[in-house]
């Protein structure tokens, strides 16, 4: 007998995350044991709520054309599920919608957060006498979930990362002369410094771009980057510094809450961008810019990376098919065999050692000075960025599939979250 | 008797100024009349220091490739040159350069300032009896020259920052009902309000981001922006704010420049985003984030307008033609004659009227509210970001043309600037 299938999307999107939906919905829509499936409006708030989308009524050009369409198409959120000691309203409410709609299958894609909300609702329903399967599809632009070789999400913004510091380089080396001697580039990644490893895709050698990297494992010490920065520009003209959000001092104080005094009394309170650019002014004295790519990096559909792309599908198809084959509390994980030619394929590994785990870029891809990456971690990262795919145009802009968005018929009262 | 040409990148760079470049030197190498070309390490300085980059030594693979390669291939620079009666000298050296090389043809790749130096040279090199042809080649992503219906390198801005718009907006709308409720988008244009108006592009109406664009052109009021801001919210769920890094308060005063006062005593410096940012946190306490794009928008070969490219690498050939046709002191300027099929065409126009002259965006381009933009600049800016053109890669990031850049042996003493 067939059941019903739930899916959401959780925490921050990603330029391909609804890549993996059209994979998972393609899957299903071929399954001869799941049927239909139900998509959780803003994600697990949608279940909670009884905001079910109804992706049936989705045509397949639409559902296609999500391969396309950055953002999380179905809506995510932000939300915490919490214990069941210390919310079992939450649990019960969960089932009680699974049960008023025969879903016996949840799919949530989302990263550390989500794969222990995944692994909880596995767990917790079977407790409860409605055994759920649990799938987690992994999905994070931080690249920061174990158990899996990357995550989708990662290798897009890692490619738009690497492609627009070789631009703004570009841009920065043509004019230094008379112009900007220090650029800084803000990427994301606050605990994780897989994003501004990327950029340093872009060096071929120590002389190009970017010249310093700060990631936030390695702590910031004001002396030894302000002498870097000068010597840079000493030595090559100009200095080209990929900064991470989520960088510290050596007390373990994110740079962007420090607040810097100026000569005029005023204060800088902010980004790490332009806190740092700030300081190359204050201490140094060069002409500097800064940009803050926030949310540009990881909707940047346009620039998507084909591998990525395809890792994206693949994990929602593979997440069908291990539903198919009764597995439960699993994550879809990639698995590298090989990085020349780059071999890939997915499997599953349990949520319960992975959940809640966070994967930071390890010392052996950090060179020794601090400031960049080593081969290993360029080995790692070149393959995860291959290809190009810009999506769909017309006249001029690209072209998103709109969902309908049709929720199904509510059966249940109201819950207040 | 052929002489030699002289070409020059003048100013802020852009995404497609070496396919002005690219479109000259393929027109030299095939013209009878002009002889070999050399180009301006670093601008105009190159021809005061005489450091002549020979283009004749490089691969027309390698000129092919600079229509694929963002930033100023041969080095620009910000260098105003003053009048004959301040800087009499300069002027002289020009001319013993030009003369000692041979050279016949000045061309100059810039926005208003070099139209400026363009028609000074033309003027004073036929007063100091070595006449120069000097002719003016458009560039700017500003789009503020005069004269011209558009300016090469402004299309690719417009399809940046409208495509950049319509991803960060999908991302946003996925997630508002947790997490982000106001995004803010800066982008360039310090006293135009061209870039900011592409941004206008990815609403198809109200309802759609951009919600709020904030113009150089339009005073900014806090409390009318911050009751927009709160409508939005309120009506859509989200606020979606595109400003201006020009943008200025009723005082004429940059916001830029304005520091507001925190309850902690702590103060915001810095870009516009983040001081409007700041406003929305502290008088509406929304969850807000910002981006500045900064030289990510004129760097962005990648997502480079077709159209602009085609425009770029036109001007190049075409100040050519001209120079062959004897004409002297003007700048190569794009006609439109239809919208729909959108048609052009370039012409010249005399420099005298429109150097230095700054267009800004006319007033029947602003919405009523100053919030947005009309039908009629939607007509005109449509056209110039359509077809898509992402270079080429290799290896999943761009590959761009790299230069010899071998300078001619110096054949004049030094020349301190």
């Amino acid at each position: 007998m067939t059941k019903n299938a739930f899916y959401a999307q959780s925490g921050g999107v990603t330029a391909v995350i609804n890549a993996s939906a059209a994979g998972l919905l393609a899957a299903i829509q071929q399954s001869h044991k799941i049927g239909q499936c139900f998509a959780g409006k803003d994600g697990l708030l949608g279940a909670l709520r009884e905001d079910l989308i109804d992706t049936s009524v989705e045509s397949s050009a639409t559902i296609e054309n999500l391969l396309n369409t950055p953002g999380g198409a179905f809506g995510s959120c932000r939300y915490i599920l919490r214990s069941y000691a210390e919310d079992p309203a939450a649990y019960h409410r969960l089932i009680e919608v699974f049960k008023a709609h025969d879903i016996g299958y949840f799919f949530y894609n989302g990263g550390n957060g989500s794969a222990d909300t995944c692994e909880k609702i596995s767990r917790i329903s079977a407790e409860l006498g409605y055994p759920i399967q649990a799938i987690h599809i992994p999905k994070t632009i931080d690249n920061d979930i174990v158990g899996t070789d990357c995550c989708p999400g990662f290798g897009s913004v890692a490619k738009y990362i690497a492609t627009s510091t070789l631009e703004t380089a570009l841009d920065v080396q043509s004019m230094h002369s008379t112009s900007t001697k220090v650029y800084i580039l803000e990427v994301m990644g606050r605990n994780a410094g897989w994003i501004a490893a990327a950029a340093g895709l872009a060096a071929a050698n120590e002389e190009q771009a970017p010249h310093i990297i700060l990631f936030p494992e390695v702590a910031f010490c004001q002396t030894t980057f302000l002498n870097a920065v000068k010597r840079c520009v000493q030595q090559y003209g100009y200095c080209y510094v990929v900064a991470s959000e989520g960088v510290m001092d050596e007390q373990g104080q994110y740079l962007s809450a420090v607040a810097i005094n100026h000569a005029d009394g005023a204060a800088q309170l902010g980004g790490v961008a332009g806190y740092l650019a700030d300081l190359v002014g204050q201490y140094l004295g060069y002409k500097h810019h800064w940009a803050v790519a926030d949310y540009l990096q990881r909707a940047a559909r346009h620039l998507a990376s084909k591998t990525d792309l395809a890792q994206a599908f693949a994990v929602g198809k593979a997440a069908v098919e291990a539903a198919e084959r009764g597995e439960n509390g699993v994550m879809v994980n990639i698995v590298r065999t090989s990085n020349e030619p780059y071999r890939w394929h997915t499997e599953t590994i349990g949520l319960a050692g992975i959940a809640v785990k966070e994967r930071k870029l390890p010392a052996e891809y950090i060179r020794p000075d601090g400031y960049g990456i080593t081969e290993a971690c360029r080995a790692y990262l070149l393959p995860l960025i291959q290809g190009e795919d810009i999506g769909v145009y017309s006249n001029g802009l690209p072209h998103y599939a709109k969902l309908k968005q049709q929720l199904l018929p509510k059966k249940l009262p109201k819950f207040s979250i």
